[in-house]
């Protein structure tokens, strides 16, 4: 038995850890579990900076990634992008230092929030083949290039060999490294998929992936609009904590309390102030905000609740948008049927507003495409970025798996070729863990995307019906030309008139009677809409 | 459309932040999502934190929990043990630092490991009540009492009013604090299931609950014997990284690559030291193991693959034990069938070891006990810990769901009164989150978890077709009863002889045809043997 210990030989040992030592020791909970998982995650973090960094300097993307493989399950990967780039001083702490960055709390849809990721990798990469990273980086100021390392027990950026380069020589960043214990698979959660989801939910965007077989593929821009971009808004008074209040009131530079509330939060005006102050008559609304106790702002957070509001704003939200994800959905899935919805705004836990799209795909491309198997597959995406694991944790499998989908024509869903597109969009995604790979379960959120669902299934069943008829008269049609020459001979017999005039006919009357089978008429009309491409969209 | 930016201006909002602020923004990744699952968050943190400091003092563990209600959704908890206590230099790190903490790196079964827990408590208490929690601890050497609180922009304790007690005073750690967004409830994610199954896998605790209603429960200690204590080990070299190798080089303090190994790892011999000569014959074994390159690192742990190694050792694993988990199951399911299962020590990922015990409880207090439904449930438990959410991602929960039921007489588990308990102890459980609510689905895992229940599950099938077969049998019997006084008027009319004497004969033919209706043996073997309660333990 080992010995045992009093306090002090217990405590012996007490130490502390920087954030890189405990996620070095727990990568699983940053997306570094399985080794096909591991080398979709470097690719994602990777192009997610991209993608922001290009959405907030009002750039098309142009987005490459390449993949070599070097050694047994070693790869070199390097992503580039057309952005703004990094600048020279900053380098360091936004490639290596876990928890630095420019998104953390900024009341602002973004598809990275806080500043992990990037930093993940260049962590994965020291703990696999002990090797910094690359990068090379023009932002129109300055151009350079050097390693990026990090000293996990300090989550310090470790900088070596910077050289500048001459400017205008490279364009946004391009990012290299090496990477071990990762491996590269064409599958369901493989980087290919991860990419042709990102075009599918992101059509401004283009993408060009060099595979390590040499193998290039192509996912090319089908828009030249950028999306809307999504403003910062000020926090709603239903979605706030006591807490949150506090932390405010901290920073406010109102030195009264009514004018940091109309100041700093969103739908605060004059006239709410007067009902407030009726509903909480000891609250001093002109003393300073600075000093507002906890037992006020618990006091305030409660009379909100008491009070008319009217919804948060909702400029803060960027969508995929109705059109172009019917284009996406077209030129990627190329389905025979397809339905695409743009739910309105909405609100969870009182105040935080988020939008839910969804789209139903049914025949051609769309399903789960196996060898022999055919089946329904759930794309699922949060502020566009698709996601491909933890899904049985997710609201959006939840809420799709709860749709009664035998009343949309879908006997079993996992038996069809159905692809059900859900993008959940919203300033604050409730992701269920560090990897941001799945929505958490919020009763709200569930409800709205299966209405979404709901919604673009209703065409479904008309559709699917009219092929079961479709089918069955021309396996009718069929069984009857069988017989027609055997009959058109004993006609002729009995008759004394020609075989062939006789068969001639009878093939007139049947093709009449089951000319359906003959008309091409399998694309719905949702799909045919789709050709009336709408302007600025490429064909 | 908002303004667009350059990288300048982009990254002037570049910020650092300390994990405290990361998880303050993320709270529902540390397990405080749902004002339920919260409050049992913080029971599991504190719960957790004396068990293992009671285990490395070994002490008997009391355990006391109050949970009072204060306000709206507000509670004042408190937590009591009688370890070891909290030297008071360390109070305020221990309970308040996010990443500190004594267990952290130090291969060896414990139930915490990476210094979260208690201090997120903390951190939960500061946000939702803005209180500090207050402790009493008493070491033996000294006592004391006094607030912590946390600084979250640096992740560091405040502590005020700390008082001197008087020595001996108190014995152990009192922990009391005021939190808010929560909600006592009686479900299966509620205080009283965490504790009951905290009971069931650690026989030898004695836990008090006192509810907010003013009831008090008490799940007694059913052994006075300790759990084997989990020695320290040394890692096994089919478990280690090329980053670990290097990792443990730099601390070695042997002057030969050769000896550090011997020194550092299990298993490894002079013998072996040749054979991974005669396997690597570039590598210099009488170098200075500080100095080992990263390829050379490498080299070695290609090598360490090519050899055959005896398993890892395996008194690193502490389990609950055959006898003692039949107790707890008897003493607090009293099912009628039950059977335990001790599988023998595995490893996964090539050297991690793990050990799976499994129980199966049928009828009696087993399986889901709604109001009128009854169904199959499954108890998880990692390291003797009970894991009430997440279960969806869990190891445990994909194996069971994988056993084919019906072979074992279930042919629906969702519909029988069955209790499927799983318990995986290993130094590292590869939990999927920092909440660590569920294990990580590895293959290995799995496997070996469905073996274990299908073991247990071998005698099941026997006692559920006994159970039906009695079930049918004593319907016959009362079928044909209800007939007899009918039947022995008629044949006394027919043949004269008189009604009694029919009845009373047929009676007897009847009870001795369907004998087994009569006698109680519907308590299987297994439960049977559970009378002979081992030494040591209380009735």
């Amino acid at each position: 038995m080992a010995e045992t210990k009093d306090a002090d030989a217990i405590f012996k040992n007490f130490k502390e850890h920087s954030i890189a030592e405990f996620f070095k020791k727990n990568r699983q909970m940053l997306g570094y579990a399985g080794k096909v998982r591991s080398l979709t995650t470097i690719i994602h973090e990777y192009v997610t900076n991209s993608l922001d960094a290009c959405e907030e300097a009002g750039i098309l993307p142009d987005i490459s990634v390449e993949i070599k493989e070097v050694g047994e399950e070693k790869y070199q990967i390097t992503v580039s992008d057309n952005g703004p780039g990094i600048p020279k001083a900053m380098a360091g702490k936004a490639l290596a230092t876990i928890l630095a960055g420019t998104k953390f709390n900024r009341h602002m849809q973004q598809r990275g929030q806080q500043g992990i990721g990037a930093a993940s990798c260049t962590l994965y990469a020291l703990i696999t083949t002990n090797k910094p990273i690359h990068i090379k980086s023009g932002t129109g100021k300055d151009a350079y290039e050097c390693d990026i390392g990090v000293d996990v027990k300090s989550n310090k950026p470790i900088v070596t060999n910077m050289s500048t380069l001459e400017k205008g020589s490279i364009v946004g960043v391009s990012i290299n490294g090496e990477f071990g214990e990762i491996k590269y698979e064409n599958s369901d959660h493989g980087v290919y998929e991860y990419l042709k989801r990102t075009a599918l939910s992101n059509p401004h965007i283009s993408i060009k992936l060099k595979e390590p077989t040499g193998n290039e593929v192509s996912f090319p821009r089908h828009t030249q609009v950028l999306p809307k971009r999504p403003k910062q808004i000020k926090p709603h008074p239903l979605g706030l904590t006591t807490n949150d209040l506090v932390d405010f009131a901290q920073y406010s530079t109102s030195n009264k309390l009514s004018s940091f509330l109309i100041d700093t939060f969103s739908r605060v005006t004059y006239n709410k102030i007067d009902e407030l102050k009726t509903i909480a008559p000891n609250i001093n609304f002109d003393s300073d905000p600075k000093k507002i106790s906890w037992a006020d702002a618990e006091e305030l957070i409660r009379s909100f609740k008491k009070i008319k509001w009217i919804s948060p704003e909702m400029d803060a939200l960027s969508i995929i948008g109705e059109e172009q994800l019917k284009v996406a959905v077209k030129n990627i899935l190329d389905p025979e049927f397809s339905q695409i919805i743009e739910r309105k705004p909405k609100v969870f836990r009182g105040g935080v507003p988020f939008v839910v799209e969804a789209g139903i795909a049914f025949g051609g491309g769309a399903g789960k495409q196996g060898k022999e198997v055919v089946g329904g597959n759930i794309l699922r995406f949060a502020n566009k970025v698709p996601l491909l694991f933890d899904s049985t944790n997710c609201a959006i499998t939840e809420a799709v798996r709860n749709v009664q989908w035998k009343r949309y024509g879908i006997n079993n869903f996992d038996e069809e070729p159905i692809s059900v597109i859900v993008n959940v969009s919203s300033v604050y995604v409730p992701y269920s863990g560090v990897g941001k790979q799945a929505v958490s379960q919020e009763e709200e959120i569930i409800e709205e995307i299966k209405l979404a669902v709901q919604d673009a299934a209703r065409g479904l069943q008309k559709y699917v019906s009219h092929i079961r008829n479709r089918n069955m008269q021309e396996s009718k049609y069929k069984t009857i030309m069988r017989y027609i020459n055997q009959l058109s001979g004993d006609l002729s017999e009995l008759t004394g008139a020609k075989k062939e005039k006789i068969e001639s006919s009878l093939n007139a009357i049947i093709k009449n009677k089951y000319k359906s089978v003959f008309d091409d008429d399998t694309k719905s009309e949702e799909v045919q809409e789709d050709a009336n491409t709408p302007e600025g969209l490429e064909d």
